[in-house]
């Protein structure tokens, strides 16, 4: 697997040496490397951000692929660091939960604790663990390193359970904004499962957000119409309240977590 | 042309999984293709911002890159998706006039309307041709396969004109700004070639903009002096107002599309 | 040292033409490089910021990267382009001072004013030497092309001193904020080695800094509670305050250039 491509999520920033500083330990440890960036800019310490960022993308890449992760408010504490492995792909990242809704998805085989301090660069600076620690394991990754050499097996590593959606007394349901995207898009927890599950055709829904009721169920963004709200199915399998070039979240006016509840229209 | 160079613009912005996604897209259809990011900061659904970005920097690029830019605000709808060709390049882009700028300069030989849905991640989502339809095609084209292989040949596509300056009675010419820069750089429509053609020496002429009028004609940023406002001819060959370390924009406070006059000083 | 990495660095934004035209220019003159993005967010003219992140990550990289670095607010004027070698790194640069703190920590062994200029995309714009002369010259520099090649020897250039930190008469000792990070980390000029030099245990000082005390040593950011504020050793060698998930800049409510005062607990 020498030459595979390792993609790279973190809250770092852009405008910091640290993204830098991790770049420079992935190809000094592993020359024939290709560093991916995937985002530096998940929100400081959000973990919930960046395991939403991993999860939209990290199954379009090759097989064989390295996923680093590191957002890390943890780090230098006793949280352990992780190595997940798939059939696909590698993960590494900090045991925060960020893996979550990827392990959701993918079916994680092996979950490795990292404990073999001699893959660390020396001596590790417990406020960046990112340079010290996950970057040179995801490198021998990388080179083709089995994860078993980094340490034991473990299976009580942190998941953040993404609540399910909760049902109303009047037959609706209850989820929440889960991610508001750069467009303003506002993503829910929701998913056309939750409403396949209950024999709920999606047409026949309203969303209420916010201060408003979202009637209509388009196919694409460009089929809104001045400043009406719709809301479509979003690319990560989500549904999404959307307007027409305009930041829907804006017009909600809502945040993450918010509540959203889908009635009968 | 297998492994070549596939540049990628977006205004996905870089805090979601939207670049990560198209990026694994283009290396699982193309493992040899490196991807180099332009810009995912265009502002969102603008067009004019995305032409202008990638008409600066396409020509720098090596023979045989394919240039991807998805700023769609029209995903999903009806609208083309196109590939253009010239000698050197292949462009990969929505028909929405995002190639425009490129158009005026490089001399594009064939464009093909891409319909041949074999090539694209299925199912398609009607929210993210970026990933479903842009990606396996540009990834495509970089391991040489024919534009021809997507559809048809096509001669309508969009393209935004670039409106010339207006002459105004008093000899003086009317242009707007196009674009305004990270560093407040202000940039115009207006090109030594409006002058050249009409015998007008840049040195004899000042611009009005906004309540400014502007006199010194510079050669370079730190010519200027203390809160001096100075114009000089940018990088991408059109009138610049400048001011030494500080953003011309916001002395002249202006925005994109304000009036520019040139008139005899 | 064909094929090697080009590390670049800029204050050039990320929604502009400006990194597409100097990676277009990198790869043209040498397409086997590999380029790597440090950061392009450094702010607009600001050479020590520049420095602060460059010197943060060079040393992380493979033995014979080439590292670029435009922050260049006297872009077409008389200031020289610099190439500063070391054993096991290049760096090319404006002579500004963008290359003092890493001459603070790597022993430079020549460095070479560029002038010949039949190496710059011609004719150079005046405003734009990142595309016409640093980015041919990193790129004939990852070829393998002797630095003595593009110019004379100098050792006159320009070095931005990191003023030493002033002892104060109740033997305390005063530096300054030398960068506040993205998570509003506020890192101090202050290092481990002033104390050590003075026989002073970091552990029995506390930091006054804006209007608060911060009496507390911890060694990494998980330990803090609460609002409290902390400092500890940073990863670049600077002592750092902090404060747990948040912004300790906002709490202290100071800017690059404030005092800090180490003075006995």
């Amino acid at each position: 697997m020498s030459g595979s491509t390792i993609t790279f999520t973190s809250d770092f920033g852009t405008r910091e040496y640290y993204v830098g500083a991790v770049k420079g330990v992935l190809l000094e440890t592993n020359p024939e490397a290709r560093v991916i960036d995937i985002s530096h800019d998940i929100p400081s310490h959000d973990i919930l951000a960046g395991a939403f960022t991993l999860a939209g993308c990290y199954s379009f890449f090759p097989s064989g692929t390295v996923h680093l992760v590191v957002v890390d408010p943890g780090v230098g504490s006793t949280r352990r660091a992780l190595v997940a492995t798939s059939e696909r792909y590698q993960f590494v990242a900090p045991d925060n939960g960020v893996l979550s809704l990827v392990c959701l998805r993918e079916p994680v085989t092996r979950v490795v604790s990292v404990e073999a301090d001699h893959y660390f660069r020396q001596p590790v600076c417990p406020t960046f663990h990112g340079r010290d620690v996950f970057a040179p394991v995801a490198g021998s990754l990388a080179k083709g390193i089995d994860p078993g050499k980094f340490g034991p097996e473990v299976d009580d590593f942190r998941r953040l359970g993404l609540p399910p959606p909760t049902e109303l007394e009047d037959g609706g349901l209850e989820g929440f904004v889960l991610h508001i995207d750069k467009f303003g898009n506002v993503i829910t927890s929701l998913t056309p499962d939750d409403f396949a599950r209950r024999g709920v055709d999606l047409s026949s829904v309203r969303l209420v957000c916010g201060d408003h009721t979202v009637s209509r169920f388009a196919h694409y963004y460009a089929e809104g119409e001045g400043e009406e709200l719709f809301f479509l199915l979003g690319s990560a399998g989500h549904l999404e309240i959307a307007a027409l070039k305009r930041p829907a979240s804006r017009i909600l006016a809502v945040r993450r977590g918010a509540k959203v509840r889908a009635l009968p229209r």
